[in-house]
């Protein structure tokens, strides 16, 4: 499969997706949080093609998402990397999404506090000082790694057309 | 393109993928998050092949993401529903970890509090009494939804091969 790569784009979010975009990506991310490790583990709680999972574990490899390990058996293990490990609010944030909006029936997984066996709670953007934020209460502003193109449209909005 | 729909799985991050996790849906969404409005903004501001944008555009119009509003004028406007706005989770987790990890250079955009003009926080997931947790802090267990075949994945590890 060839794409046009995004990682060329003034954009975290589209070098993010340029990352673990891909189709199947996250999917084996949220396997490997799991605990799945085996390829074949993979195969059979994913029903994913053995050729496209390779692919998969291939990229997550050479991006620093997953580890690998030959075990003394011979065969290989997949484990998350702290830069895997880091994908959680991601997981959690789609799953949650997935949960209220795109899923017709009551929630298949629950996340769980393992020290007193609640659910998590649901995943706020808040402010430095804890304040929970809406979209409306939040600016994008140009950073220190914005080009020019960004920060013109990154103005005040009055100052738009 | 035609692709396996991941709907029929078990799984909401499946679930939401299916709906956002198509090439460009997130930066289309993100882009309506910063107040683009008509089909020929989001070109400029994507670089996004007008029949690609067409086609994201519908699904996402039809998955009730975004809403498509007739100016006076005859043009069209499209701007996020309150399921739309509800990625806003998703679009921050992303960002924040290209930000850290996918991106070599600086920030290019940062989020700030409109309130105080400070940067928003990292995104956390907390426990329902606002702790925050680590992947180890939590534990998948099978929700009202699970299906027998989640229920055997999902039983403590100590019971499994």
């Amino acid at each position: 499969m060839t794409r046009n790569s995004l990682a060329e784009k003034n954009c975290s979010l589209a070098r993010a997706l340029d990352v673990v975009g891909e189709w199947w990506s996250l999917l084996v991310v949220r396997e490997a949080f799991f605990g799945t490790r085996r390829f074949q583990d993979f195969v059979d709680n994913l029903g994913i093609a053995r050729n496209i999972l390779s692919s998969r574990l291939k990229r997550l490899v050479a991006e620093g998402v997953l580890s690998r390990a030959e075990r003394a058996d011979g065969g290989v293990d997949y484990a998350l990397t702290p830069k895997g490990e880091a994908l959680m609010p991601v997981l959690v944030a789609l799953m949650q999404w997935g949960d209220t909006f795109a899923n017709a029936e009551p929630a298949p997984v629950v996340l769980t506090d393992r020290a007193t066996g609640t659910p998590i709670a649901p995943l706020s953007v808040r402010a430095a000082d804890g304040r929970v934020l809406t979209p409306q209460d939040m600016r994008a502003v140009p950073g220190p790694g914005a080009d020019a193109q960004l920060r013109a449209r990154l103005m005040p909005r009055s100052s738009k057309r």
